[in-house]
């Protein structure tokens, strides 16, 4: 366990002390359960009270806060100075297990250096796995994948005959890559498979979550960008294409040949009809299903989607609806009465 | 095979006999599947015309239910008995099996009396196993994970590294527990892996379903509580809090930090916001997108969440919502004639 | 990789040839990406402008395209002939690999002729796999399962004991089949297990996608019938009887019991509530909630489901119901000020 001063910490994340220099941290934790030796943060001013009660010996904190009963580590980014003291704290564990002799690698497999291979992993013919890639248990690396340098697959990951990943990327437990599309055409009132003969290309640091799955293309390649972070239980259908830097929260569903431009974000449950695009920077709110496709920057919600504010207030309004329709009955009755007096004829009825 | 007389059988499930004490039953089937020698049960009043049809030797059914053209075994909670009578005809298969030397186990692991551990299953460092706990092929017990006494863990669970179960927990195919939390600082545009130092924590008695994922906690940990019932391809996000005899029906979602309170039942496909708090004997219609908290024991439903009662009347009014909008249209013309007849200026107008 | 000349690909695909019949084909294309030597396709009028930009040697094209600046095989079906097309030039890969030495096949198991068994996979006692069946690494097949003739499992599948499959059956990786169903009595306020001892019966032809969890029955069977496709990351509960050439698209949930006719269609994210029966050729909208049976031939979407024009009017709507109620409220004042002014009394007040 690391055991750092608060003056070498600051040094280390680019930050100011105020109060005693020589306080010695020794862990990381949140406001609420820090104790003695922590250090902890607070970004967002809701929480800022509780700098009075916490139990940390320190607190990284924005520029505004200049006085508390702790020492403090001032910084106008607290969230990505405390970032770094979890890793400096927990530094990310590296089994060097070198290549099990449990592993199944075939041997025509080309592997770079200090690779791990965890027992009861499988890797194919001509896979090819970069320096520094760990690879768990159950773990399925399919004929012709190459997978570069420095990233990790955690246990039950399968990546299918021919995919390519990037460096640096990070596969949670049980994402499957590659697997066919959902492709069939009809005929006599029966299904026929349509091979299913692309790939999936991950590109640099991109992260997928647990049990996400993404599907080969029918021809060409499913495509991840760079940078993009996929979460939990997310389905990428044929031929989808994602941008760059792009977040996918879990349970998000695209259908085929559907674009997502750079810096998009998806909240949870989204699901989002295929052959659209969505612009880059565009923001779907969460459980949205999109029907056509969306200009650059928008920010959209519901089904359909609907710009952001109008959907506040259609929600809003929503639980009115039978209200609504009872005030509007009696109205009808009241024009119809009123009108028969005045003697009017109905504006929209043929003379 | 179990082969039992109703005599016997009443005994065994605090049950009255009404007709042949004799009857010897050799199996236990639903109603319309049963046959001679089954036994059958009525719980919900309108199945009960079925009595008069069934294949079956004797039905469980309650007090209400005095006659039909065969054996009963009277109780008061008939599917309580119906469950006990499953267990005594289907008692679940123990495979003694003892460890395989096809697993792997790290040397530290500390393994309970009468665990089994089948082939290909993966025990990591420090790990350790209470007595009878069953780990099939393909799981993935990472490093210093804690499993409790009687759990069963199906093929292709992962428990990632620190991971604490207690007893008598079951983790159905392909659960993926403490895979790491979507948390991502921005800085320049990019996303920057927040490290999920955090465990996931799963008390006694609690069963979760097939490929669901459980993340990791940032700090701290992701708890489910005693009892609790998750089915399968839930997502719960890292920091969640899930209290004691829970239902989470399949495919929710819940984000980070959301609380859940005991006894809570969220149905199918509900997704709920992060850092909410749901409160106890809270029960949420399927598909249902929570945006805020809610109270101890509220039944809510939609999108927003509304009152249950607000719900169904709000979704049998949108159909007739383009209906309306006409009818709006025709009363707004006709109030304008009548206005202008009359004289009267628009009353919400600035004079 | 195949190369054939247009003539005998005409032959094959029985379609004609406009053009060059001695062009050589050497492999197909998407009509953006083919390059010479390609053959491509254009199915949808919308894109048949590209024709004239293609870097393909040749197009299938339908019977209403006489012209083109590439030699063009003309079919009624081309989608169908493209099918078969990508067939001939990508066959499918055929490991023969036998039964690996590093799987696990229990003694007591039968396997038909040709089958092949990869490393790392696990065949359970009087497990039966039919001939050319292959078992990629990381399959449990449990105890008494059967698998038909000519079948798939791609890795990470898990078919639990006791569970039947039809001939050609493709399991994409990661499904898991025969998980327990979510069945609990209660009792003094908690959750007990209900024995699940029926299985899960899948018939001829029927492919799954990754990750998709098909529960076996309470008692008797969850049945998927012949030349259903099913997407990634479905639901299926114990119980659910889904009929012949059903398609239901990634994501969808199906609670217990339920019933699917026929041919019927659930697209994305569609959630249907138990013990409802959907009728044959049904179409469900994306993202519906089902919560009352659908007769056969309907056509369906939204929360609740309505017919489609109905949804498609009312989806329109829904973004001006703040506006709506907005109107209604300047009118209630209109028609108060002149009802007040006319002397007539509120219609719907008691006198």
């Amino acid at each position: 366990m690391a055991r750092m001063t608060l003056e070498e910490l600051a040094d280390l994340l680019e930050a100011t002390v105020i109060g005693d220099k020589k306080t010695v941290i020794t862990g990381v934790a949140g406001i609420e359960d820090a104790r003695e030796g922590d250090l902890t943060f607070v970004a967002n001013p809701r929480y800022r009270s509780k700098l009075d009660t916490t139990g940390a010996s320190a607190a990284i904190v924005p520029p505004d806060v200049e006085k508390a009963p702790l020492a403090l580590l001032v910084t106008p980014e607290p969230y990505v100075a405390f970032t770094r003291a979890l890793e400096v704290f927990h530094p990310r564990e590296r089994p060097e297990i070198g290549i099990s002799p449990e592993a199944w690698v075939d041997p025509s497999a080309r592997l770079g250096k200090d690779v791990s291979i965890f027992p009861f992993a499988f890797v194919g013919k001509d896979a090819e796995i970069g320096d520094r890639t760990l690879v768990y248990p159950f773990c399925y690396v399919g004929d012709r994948v190459r997978v570069g340098e420095d990233c990790c697959l955690y246990s039950h990951v399968s990546i299918r005959e021919g995919c390519l990943l990037g460096d640096r990327v990070i596969l949670q437990n049980g994402v499957k890559l590659g697997s066919d599309g959902f492709g069939y055409a009809q005929r006599d009132g029966r299904h026929h498979k349509i091979p299913q003969v692309g790939i999936v290309r991950v590109e640099d640091d991109v992260e997928i979550g647990a049990n996400t799955c993404i599907d080969r293309a029918t021809m060409g390649e499913t495509r991840i960008g760079r940078g993009t972070k996929i979460d939990n239980l997310v389905m990428l259908a044929h031929n989808v294409q994602i941008g760059e830097d792009v977040i996918l929260v879990s349970q998000v569903g695209i259908s085929g040949s559907t674009t997502v431009g750079d810096r998009a974000i998806l909240a949870g449950q989204v699901g989002v009809a295929g052959h659209l695009r969505i612009g880059k920077e565009v923001q779907i709110g969460a459980k949205s299903g999109v029907h056509s496709s969306i200009l650059d920057g928008r920010v959209v919600s519901g089904i359909p989607t609907m710009p952001y504010e109008t959907f506040l207030k259609t929600m809003a309004t929503l639980k009115h609806l039978p209200k609504m329709r009872e005030k509007l009955r009696k109205l009808e009755k009241q024009v119809a009465a009123l009108t028969k007096e005045s003697g009017q004829s109905d504006p929209e009825e043929e003379p």
